[in-house]
């Protein structure tokens, strides 16, 4: 089993991003790509994709990015601005490891549509803790 | 039916945070609560409450807080800081409109456990838009 | 010589702060406030004081609340957003810590004009050192 | 007059960066570059460069950005997250306008010393009014 298999093994383990249909797709050091296929139980009262879905979806792939090391990392404090909103199609998140920090490191995920369009921007901080992964 | 009656049944539309077990329970102007009961499907691959269970809790209680006027408002920007872990019980959030800015309000929220531990804090600003809720 | 005011002589080695006019007035233990008197060197081109300024005020008021434990505490992120702009008077800055974590401490500054007008709300978590101030 | 030359002369307007020592350097469409030469008076009681002088580089960078088009944009939030301290030497702050909306700019701005360390990351949204550049 590859390291990247088995973060994505690991990840699997996670109950909200699986029972709402986010899916990890890749993983390698200090990045992550994750995706979901929108649904109508996806959307808000406005009948667009619910912004916590994308929050959703950039968090995990944030996740798996921070965690690509070995060692778990824990979200300090996230920031997430919506640019555009979506109601259909794949909705895909990238997360890019900007500062591999021993203890703070700092990550930027892309939200984007089918057509590339970027509905979201996600930049958060992480807290890497002295335990490894898989746990 | 009240105006925050209304508002409730508005928001039972949002299909991601009911599909979740996320409910709002409160709203008046300017103020809303909504809580969710803990499940194994809330959990991430470590075993605790997923963060974007917290974001989608504080997410939905900003919406009704900064709708409370009756003017649709949008989600520019959120920053969510997670303080604590939880893994079982009821999680409240408790928004606050700060400031009720023609077209840029902005919400603080405070997220707690059944023992009022602090859980996390997002802060946020929308947009308010030229539309009557409900739609 | 007490720990508030020692704390207040470490600040004013903050030559940043000394040479814009921002001053250090009170400290208590996770509380701080700032103040500056606004001259012509705090404008923007347009006239208005310039957000750095608002941003200095909040980030000396948040450092000394942080520190005001006596262990050398450095930001790691901050969010400021703007409410209302000012061009005039004293403009004052009040942080409270709310959450006083062993490693990673998060704090509300408020910044408001003469009249008590909310201008800017700054929120941050900084990150404990093992040094103690003095330094 | 070319259109970033009059951009340079009305941000040189700012009275707070000039008088600190903060230069815009560049701007075109949707850019701008900007630098401050580290001095004894920038240092922080620490003894490292203040946080707040690399929030103003930014700023002013954000503000010749997102003004590239033409039309006055104030900021509405901004996150700086700081990764790295530096007490000497040319300090460089770039500005990319990750999002050119109608109403609602989005910026990315990397600060970085001589070396190319990055020091910190500010993102930001600003607000458009509907106020033509040079006033």
């Amino acid at each position: 089993m590859t390291d990247a298999t088995r973060l994505i093994a690991f990840f699997q383990g996670d109950a909200f991003a699986r029972s709402n249909g986010v899916q990890l797709v890749e993983v390698r050091e200090g990045y992550a790509r994750t995706q979901v296929h929108i649904e109508p139980r996806h959307l808000n009262a406005g009948g667009f994709v619910q912004g916590s879905v994308l929050f959703l979806l950039a968090d995990l792939a944030f996740a798996a990015a921070t965690c690509s090391h070995g060692t778990l990392t824990v979200t300090v404090s996230s920031t997430i601005t919506f640019t555009r909103s979506v109601s259909q199609g794949t909705v895909t998140a990238e997360a890019r490891e900007i500062v591999d920090h021993r203890r703070l490191p700092y990550c930027e995920v892309r939200i984007t549509d089918d057509s590339q369009h970027l509905l979201a921007i996600f930049n958060a901080t992480g807290y890497r803790k002295d335990i490894e992964i898989p746990l």
